[in-house]
């Protein structure tokens, strides 16, 4: 097939690639060199692509999400099982440079999130040149892949220097995070030029998205720091059962909802009207703030039941809050310790203000004292991280009895643009156009 | 429930639960101490567990997998998708006390691939004293979880001391490894006194699991080092289609079937009349090969997709032997590089030598160099290392091709026991008795 058939079949594909027929990679692909079968798919419009609902309310395993959309997938969506995240340093000096690899990841990323592989089609291509695609992906489902790309300060400035031309453009939202009490941050687990969360429920799809567009990548941009998350511990439908931590208990149970518009028009999603001064360019979009909180696990394994629930406010078994029966009861916050987790992080007690949580549990083996490396990838939307994280983390950074068992070791901001629309759009165009 | 209705009906409970209702974990658990409900099932014998079929072909993703039997589940039970292995060093010189933690070991075992909370049922026992489950496994199922046991060398003899007695006992088939060339071992991945390997279709099931284990074991034993997989790379099923290496490709598609009983007695099960030096404690058992092996992920994605199938001798895409077309067609060893990976690891270029593959891909995210720090951690059965693993890799290590793309950076052996047989076994009787 033709690249240019196949480009104007694209979007028709992902649309038909969400029902639940979602064959694996392998059905998708020929072998030989002969390349895709699909040409026979005719025509197709970009409005199929942008109509199509970006949050699937059941999880699906195998079922792929729309790429294309005004917000990017992967914030909104129902929560996947597994994370690949990276962190990105971009390498080269060229402005035309990097946008040609934002393209260039752009058309990837709507390939793998579709379940299909990078390049033309086939493994290969020419024998004597590496292959497009890394092939570990060629037999698995798309997996509900999502890729979502973000922009971390030093994009816009560096050390002083505007490497880019995009010192005016930077958003007043996109602060430098404070340091909050606590914080034992380290340099190379934190921060980043560019940032990819990728999400799937199956973590080799996941894995292979992020080593392709490291790939892809190669002599442009280098990985700075990636996390693999094995388990949600945050859900964005409210009718699922709610994870829970490797504290053992349930956390976050009243997320705002991957559904609820008015909730994330207010809370997750930036508006025309935000950012003047850089421009409306982050319109659609929301940012990110990503924490590699460690806990420590030895420790708390050690504590009393009730000193556990103590600390969260809630029980352990069912996850009610204090003195209430169920779950999701509504609670009663003078019921619990003032330096409960619950209570400190709880709307209430903060203004009102409320974030979109996506965070995973991780456990990268045994330090070098034995102790499991293990704890919560903490990752969460909103629309400023002024009146979001920041307040939020100030108060439980402060008062949180759970601080004597965690401590946040890494950390980064990013401004996550608006969805690709179609398929001419490409990450970030809204910032360099 | 009063624990001694509990002892005699667990192996009741544990065939129970292998049927297609596998109950999640919270189905299983009172709230607020009031116990298990299952003492409705009345009497049981152990006879069920031992007659249960312990390799279910079918992956039923939530099923339990019977964990009494007369050898280890784990080593020929279809392969699960996820892995979490430590290796513990024994930190307490008292042989009693170490006989003291397998028993409890193998108690908390049996309740965790039941899908059952480690204890006496409830989260917590006591509010005042810490739970008997750290928790975040109440609301999953089973998860087809196995946990595998094993005995490094060290434990029969550190620095020519003798460390509980057990001198004499270690199996001639034991050896410690030789240096291969290629190896670059690192101690802080190597070895261990004690071994559990946890398989589970559900990564947080696997994890759970080691983490509790560690925590029971807290004092006498310290985790040494631990390895998180996340996607097999050999089956036990030769049904199911063949995994994916971070390579790209299929590898060991001809592995010893879980259910082919003559192969598994001839290559991997411990025969009565082994190693009658150091006692037939080891019948029914086997011996374990883990290597962590580095892969070169960035040098091997700019090689040409010619390059890498002559590497392997193998087809990208279909998987199929060099010069052949399908994946299971017979290889024509002489058809490929005398260098050629499939070549150097059949039987054939081996005496006839098979090993039982149970590997898995890892990531542990980023080196120092933003080289993703990814790879296949190795796991290998055998009835006897000197037969097995040592002939195989030192010929691979000599000749293979691959060798330029790969780097063998942990490793270890461990005398895998027989099964646990009832609720009155534990894990290491037969040695220790």
């Amino acid at each position: 097939m033709a690249p240019e058939t196949e480009e104007t079949t694209r979007s028709t594909e992902d649309a038909r690639e969400t029902t639940a027929r979602t064959p694996s990679r392998r059905a998708l692909i020929g072998w030989g060199g002969a390349g895709l079968a699909l040409g026979a798919v005719a025509g197709g419009s970009t409005a199929a692509a942008l109509s199509a609902d970006p949050t699937p309310a059941a999880a699906d395993g195998g079922a792929a999400v729309p790429f294309h959309g005004a917000h990017q997938a992967g914030i909104a969506t129902a929560v996947q099982d597994r994370l690949h995240f990276a962190a990105f340093d971009v390498t080269t000096d060229d402005r035309e440079a990097l946008i040609d690899l934002l393209k260039e990841w752009t058309a990837a990323a709507a390939k793998m999130t579709a379940g299909r592989p990078v390049g033309e089609g086939a493994v290969g291509g020419l024998a004597e040149a590496p292959p497009d695609d890394t092939g570990e992906a060629l037999d698995l489902k798309p997996s509900r892949l999502t890729l979502t790309f973000g922009i971390g300060p030093t994009l816009f400035e560096k050390k002083g220097k505007d490497r880019f031309g995009l010192k005016d453009r930077r958003p007043a939202a996109l602060i430098d995070l404070p340091k909050f009490p606590g914080d034992n941050l380290e340099a190379a687990r934190s921060g980043g030029d560019l940032c990819v969360q990728a999400c799937a429920d199956d973590p080799q799809v996941a894995v292979h998205a992020i080593r392709n567009l490291a790939r892809i990548g190669f002599g442009k941009v280098a990985v700075r720091w990636s996390q693999l998350g094995f388990g949600k511990t945050s859900s964005t439908t409210p009718d699922a059962h709610t994870p829970r931590n490797m504290f053992g208990f349930k956390d976050g149970t009243r997320n705002i909802a991957g559904t609820d518009t008015g909730e994330l028009d207010k809370h997750v999603w930036v508006g025309k009207s935000d950012d003047k001064g850089a421009g409306a360019w982050m319109a659609g979009g929301s940012y990110l703030v990503a924490r590699r909180i460690r806990m420590h696990i030895e420790t708390w394994d050690r504590t009393s039941l009730k000193e556990q629930e103590d600390v969260f406010g809630r029980s352990k078994g069912e996850g009610s809050p204090a003195g209430r029966q169920r779950e999701f009861d509504e609670p009663h916050l003078k019921s619990m310790l003032p330096t409960a987790h619950v209570r400190l992080a709880h709307p209430d007690s903060n203004g009102g203000t409320r974030i979109l949580r996506r965070g995973y549990s991780f456990t990268d083996g045994t330090d070098g004292l034995g102790r499991l490396d293990a704890g919560l990838f903490f990752l969460a939307y909103q629309r400023d991280v002024r009146d979001g994280f920041v307040p939020l983390q100030k108060n439980l950074a402060r008062h949180d009895a759970l601080n004597e068992y965690i401590q946040h070791v890494g950390s980064a901001v990013f401004a996550v643009p608006p969805g690709v629309r179609d398929k001419d759009d490409w990450w970030g165009r809204t910032l360099f156009a």
